[in-house]
């Protein structure tokens, strides 16, 4: 979809804008009505600084970006209380959310998103107040540890005996749509038992529910299933040096016409994404005797040809590491400041 | 124990005092060491306006009043957001509090309390603020769904579908000792799990552990297990009349020479600790041909002579109903103000 200034988008327009990629949206119906009814409606992104952000986290960015194209204002919760509450020690918590602080904002400028619209909202600022805490303990008589449980179980780490940190986290979450102000919320499919568990319950305390809006979890670049920040083999670091994130991406995971693998959906959540939105094609270098360089306009071109074994996975690979490392070129203009923080936040980890 | 004013108590004495009565205190030479140290230590001991409080209250108020006379200043917490968290709707939560409010001081008064060192502390006045709450988070990281729902399991009303509220019950529990600045907690038996949870946690999160005094819990006087204020029939409501204070006294459960009925145990906590600590006798009038009436200056005296049949159950129920709407007196006058409360705080229970 080539960019459009906002007022240039029709409610239709906006509404596929903010649908694709998408894994789901509860409801359609919901978001729609939004859309013709509030010209700057509020979403919500939520990021607990647990461990260090990896370059799947362009992948939220990007549907931000696009939420901010189609009128939204968009506020991100640092949720450093969530990241305790997730087994973040509480020494190196405030560490954390300043690291997080300050990389997120350079991952945004990395796929120059306007920022106008864009607000950062610390966790603990407002989940300590009167009003919230009550509404927690009012959440909490209505709650089950069972349904808790469930619903947090593909976001918190429980472990072999679980806290109840982990009861108070999603009912925390659900409350945060509240709190900010929010008509809707955006997060990842493990979100999701914890998103249907914001819209059953805020209603039984006289809340409206909220839309949600769900991404599916891309997989690790490298293999090994959902990227995760915790696991440094499976990620790409925001701070990876050119040479690491080359590595990296060569000795991924990567059977030659076999599609399935970590590099296609990065390439057609984020990379091909950003490509079509500014008008440019992916090129991929070759040597004469290799078939010499091609570009790609479109990502169901590239898995066509990758498929047909047009497009060598080695090939693919130096491509994509060039594409990251231009990404992330400007976060990496801030390294020294960011493993200077780093330092502190990530110690015995 | 004949009553000495507080100066005139010595250390040995004064913790002899605090002792009778009770089933256990963790431990006893932390408290002789307090008394050593401390001459105004400070206890509290809370009660969650759940149930109207029955005249099993007045086994901690006793407490209440050796402690006082021991030199403790005695911290009174009306746990208002606990008794939410034990299934009370939010909605007449309020009214429940302002119920307790008004009934505990009259029952204090009815066993002639000096109060000078003595205060009230609703729960929501302090539970809700800041540092508080981050405690609770602090304490959730580290407590157990487990641990929290066993040590809970005889206080809260579980049921079958748990909720979280139970398992922040504890938790706010033991981070109580610490917000009312207490040295000790007062507490019955089913109170000892959450105690020994707040013994053991609240070093792990820099503050220091608490005595806990610990009463045993006093059978319910008409029998059927401990007196339960949600249970109509098993006690003796503070507001009951004269007359329905004897039916019920009177269709108790008490077979001849059997100590094994709740009368007994009310006689030696309750009834006779008052009688001593006045230094009056118990009366109990019976016609020539059965006796004639007879005095007991000591409980063991009157057990000792109901088990050897010298005592009829039907000539004791007389004169300890006859005692209690004694006590209840000053209570019985503000019954309008009472029950036009409880009307509200008790619709539809």
């Amino acid at each position: 979809m080539a960019k459009k200034s906002e007022k240039e988008l029709s409610v239709e327009e906006k509404f596929e804008l903010i649908k694709r990629n998408t894994e789901e949206i509860i409801t359609e119906e919901e978001l729609k009505e939004l859309l013709r009814k509030k010209k700057n409606p509020v979403v919500y992104w939520g990021t607990a600084p647990t461990g260090r952000p990896h370059i799947g986290y362009l992948f939220p960015a990007l549907k931000i970006a696009d939420l901010l194209r189609a009128g939204f204002k968009v506020k991100i919760l640092l949720a450093d209380l969530h990241a305790a509450l997730d087994n973040v020690p509480w020494p190196v918590l405030e560490k954390r959310y300043e690291f997080y602080k300050e990389i997120i904002p350079l991952l945004l400028q990395a796929i120059d998103i306007d920022t106008k619209n864009l607000e950062f909202v610390k966790g603990s600022d407002f989940q300590l107040k009167e009003k919230y805490v009550y509404d927690i303990l009012r959440m909490s008589t209505l709650v089950s540890i069972h349904d808790a449980h469930k619903a947090s179980s593909e976001v918190v780490k429980h472990g072999e005996n679980p806290k109840i940190s982990g009861l108070i986290y999603p009912i925390m979450q659900a409350l945060d749509e509240v709190y900010l102000k929010a008509d809707a919320q955006l997060g990842g499919t493990d979100q999701r038992k914890i998103m249907v568990l914001a819209r059953e319950r805020l209603p039984q305390i006289g809340y409206k529910s909220r839309i949600e809006i769900i991404n599916p979890l891309i997989p690790s670049l490298i293999g090994g299933g959902k990227m995760s920040s915790s696991k440094e083999e499976s990620k790409i670091d925001l701070l990876d040096d050119e040479k690491m994130v080359e590595e990296k991406i060569n000795k991924a995971y990567c059977m030659e016409g076999d599609p399935d693998n970590g590099l296609l959906p990065f390439l057609k959540y984020v990379l091909m994404t950003i490509k079509q939105d500014k008008g440019e094609s992916f090129l991929v270098k070759r040597p004469e005797k290799f078939g010499g360089d091609v570009t790609y306009d479109s990502y169901e071109k590239l898995e066509k040809d990758f498929i047909a074994k047009k497009l060598h996975p080695q090939d693919l690979k130096k491509a994509l590491a060039e594409e990251i490392n231009k990404l992330l070129k400007i976060i990496r203009q801030h390294k020294e400041r960011l493993e200077s923080i780093s330092k502190e936040a990530y110690k015995n980890n």
